[in-house]
């Protein structure tokens, strides 16, 4: 697989592979979202996938017909439908078929604002997890107060459970994001926990945090110990680890934080007529923050963990949205991401096989040898 | 003590119980919050419990003499202290005195800025948890979308575990302290998950759900069912049940957000010299949208489950915040919470025994009459 994609890439420009349909705002909001990044990339091609009458139209009057390849799809997964049932029926439905263009090679990244969980599992039946992986994670990129102006954070809902090994797993693939979506080389990795003192929390945490501990010199980031909630958006760290049910939960209480206070900071400058003139005057400042908190700017989270990468953008994004997730992706894919985590994933497990058989020669020798 | 408690606040004013050690800031920003709450209310008293020589000097210069008394105690319980050292040896500090007060039924409330792991743990020692509790939790007034301007979230980390009749123990206090501390007749309880459909989330969360729906309508409140991170700060519900460990998180990634958006907000009306003038102008609306979402408004979380009260200031608190936490202790002092709180788990206790012998009853007739 690894050394088709490097052919792949070899030979021409980078191809991603759209999903039309399964977003809350149909498929011209997908389709004006990709042309908006399409002008301002003139390299990327795509493979688009959906119901091809539909497509043809769209893709013509934003005049991408050179650039992106139609691919017939009549089914659509919906928000509703149970990931199950689309693992069993779902042959004909554009998700499907958009995971199938990176599965066959055709294409290096997949983009889709479809139903998150049919997603994820379809993700892990058609692409396969990576070897050495037992549970795949999505990461999302967290504004934060380092200077790259954003963390990373995994997993934020692709399982409710995560053992020691899969936070460990969380670490090595989490600090491989950092290096090349934030181009951090050496990211530090917090532990989400309820305190920072080594003796608190949960069993399989402090299991997690000596596993970490040791991988951390031998695949270059540093491990900061536990880290609290209010490290991510912080500057301690800039990789956080954690399960999908604490992740997830955190996510969203963050996101209804932003709002709260977006809707507080609207009524306190409607309050009067003076504070709407003081509020015309500071409309630029107002901007500036907007822009900075506006989750478009960074839309998408990464599943990572598998045979190619698959990116999830918001299903309630607009234009502007979907064309940072496609960025988002196209980025990845040009990094090599896909491939640098697979060989970082393969030699950490090597190594640690390799530090088992040791183990096992020193205890066997420690046997014969009194 | 349901009884003697009864009869010491008919018998005189309320009196709460003050730890005025173990704060970042020293006994001095204590006297000084107790001192400002004192002049909003001429009718709370207060026992005092720090060393007697330093009070006394703070006590006279505030001017509290007569409505203060101080309990000596010379032993400071510190924020490293472990609190298993502190239940061994503790015997001294301000804080075991502050807890002896309500034991012995001297005060109905107690407050302290200190360790919360060691006040917790103190706490079921000393005052010991309500029959019926197996896990006493922390509860917090949260910031949010609701005409109230607060949700009740809980726990908050009193314990890193739960299980579904935790979880249902939560919602019958929640409930209770929605209904005393912010006089909702009929609060709406969510029971937070990663999704709100049914099907979703841990077994022991699918368990609390039923539990939780079968005790609603009997203890006059309305469950909504799972909620989200982001109904914590919404409107859909007044009152989130969750477990400690990620009710920790959630919190302190809340306020981790609040405070990025805090200081994105200063950047952005910092960057130029009319973005600074803008900022001279919007000062009364950033002034009115800064009281909103201060913290020190509401300081306090509440431990719930215990034969009497106990509210924990943050340990950072100023003389605004201290204020605020003895206001707090007094207003649930005064609606008599922690005996409607005893009563309510009591009688849901009664009635959930009641109901396990009906069923009892009901599969031995039917075991004998087929």
């Amino acid at each position: 697989m690894t050394s088709e994609q490097d052919k792949s890439q070899a030979r021409g420009p980078i191809v991603l592979s759209i999903d039309a349909m399964g977003g809350d705002r149909g498929p011209a909001t997908i389709v004006a979202g990709l042309a908006a990044f399409a002008q301002r990339n003139k390299q990327a091609r795509f493979i688009l996938h959906g119901p091809a009458d539909q497509l043809t139209q769209l893709v013509e009057k934003r005049k991408l017909g050179k650039r992106v390849e139609i691919r017939d799809a009549q089914g659509v997964v919906s928000m509703e439908d149970k990931p199950s049932h689309v693992m069993r029926n779902g042959q004909d439905t554009s998700m499907w078929s958009t995971l199938d263009s990176v599965r066959n090679g055709e294409a290096t990244v997949a983009v889709s604002c479809g139903n998150t969980g049919a997603l994820m599992l379809l993700s892990m039946v058609r692409l396969r997890k990576l070897p050495g992986v037992n549970r795949p994670a999505i990461a999302v990129l967290w504004p934060s107060k380092n200077p790259q102006g954003f963390n990373v954070m995994l997993d934020v809902g692709a399982d409710i459970r995560a053992d020691a090994d899969d936070l460990l797993k969380y670490a090595l693939m989490g600090a491989s994001y950092a290096r090349n979506g934030l181009s951090l080389e050496r990211p530090r990795v917090g532990l989400l926990n309820v305190g920072t003192e080594e003796h608190k929390g949960r069993a399989e945490l402090k299991q997690a945090h000596e596993l970490i501990s040791e991988a951390a010199e031998g695949n270059n980031f540093e491990f900061v110990g536990f880290a609290e909630g209010g490290d991510i958006p912080g500057d301690r760290c800039d990789v956080i680890v954690t399960d999908g049910f604490t992740g997830n939960i955190a996510l969203k209480t963050g996101e209804g934080t932003a709002s709260l206070i977006g809707q507080f900071l609207r009524e306190a400058f409607a309050y009067s007529p003076l504070s709407r003139v003081a509020a015309l005057l500071a409309l630029t400042s107002l901007k500036r923050l907007q822009a900075r908190i506006d989750p478009r700017r960074k839309n998408g989270g990464v599943f990572l963990g598998l045979n190619g990468t698959v990116v999830k953008s918001h299903g309630a994004a607009d234009a502007t949205g979907v064309a940072a997730a496609v960025e988002l992706a196209y980025d990845l894919a040009q990094s090599g991401f896909g491939d640098r985590l697979a060989a970082r994933i393969a030699s950490a497990a090597s190594s640690a096989e390799e530090s088992a058989a040791q183990a096992g020669a020193e205890q066997e020798k420690d046997g014969t040898d009194p």
